[in-house]
């Protein structure tokens, strides 16, 4: 059983199931809620086959959309640039110079590539520890959950 | 409950799961069992706050150490290199100019420092990015074990 499916997801959380698995699917390691730098978090971030970053939003209405006023912020932080929405978001809202992703919980499909704004080398290089460092903490804590992990900071 | 309480652990998951715990304590990420390179398989690779990179082999008994013929192998895949074993552990066996790590299944402790061999840039920012794929996709496949990760490759 999906250890997700423990604690009810919420749509934002559905809809990120289905674009790690499609993610997955294209040789990406994907990450949920990715904290690039203090006060960001990104719903998703994946790490390419050769060192790609990219980063999807996930919106499950309108409102959810219009009530993100940072997501402009994100674009500093990866390569690509995705909202991934459900079949009946309506997509007209969705900003210009952006990928689209459409999503449900079980797979996803990349309706319209994002353009590549490729990263610095060394923020690619930081951006990449900082993520190494991220996914091996919440495996660790996964796989030993009677660790006591204060040393996070 | 853990994970991993639900198959018996072998006598050097033990000792990786303190030494686990100990890293995490010093600000370090630590995965089990990555693969630095083809062919290659590490008891636990830990990336420290300021991109360190520490490789600890676990040997549960001497027969476990004497059998090992690939562990000079490991130091061109490190900044430094420990060993790890239990308090029975005839430890005069050990070679020179490595790390001592006493652990048992809940802790660890270093008696003995490892010298610092660096890596080369571009070495440790490959490393970590393959340190990166790897933790990011064992937890995805932990946090959604119904995903078809056939990518991996």
């Amino acid at each position: 059983m999906s250890m997700l499916s423990e604690t009810p997801m919420m749509p934002g959380q559905v809809l990120a199931r289905g674009v790690c698995r499609h993610l997955a699917s294209l040789g990406f390691a994907p990450v949920e809620e990715f904290v690039p730098e203090r006060g960001r978090r990104v719903d998703v971030m994946a790490l390419g086959p050769k060192g790609e970053i990219w980063v999807v939003e996930c919106k499950s209405s309108r409102a959810d959309f219009m009530s993100d006023g940072k997501w402009q912020g994100y674009l500093d932080w990866c390569d690509r640039y995705f909202w991934a929405v459900d079949e009946a978001f309506p997509t007209d809202l969705l900003p210009e110079g952006t990928g689209l992703i459409i999503a449900d919980a079980y797979d996803a499909e990349i309706l319209r590539m994002a353009p590549e704004a490729k990263l610095s080398g060394a923020r690619r290089n930081a951006l990449i520890r900082r993520f190494a460092t991220h996914a091996a903490r919440r495996l660790h804590a996964l796989r030993d959950p009677e660790a006591r992990l204060d040393a996070w900071g």
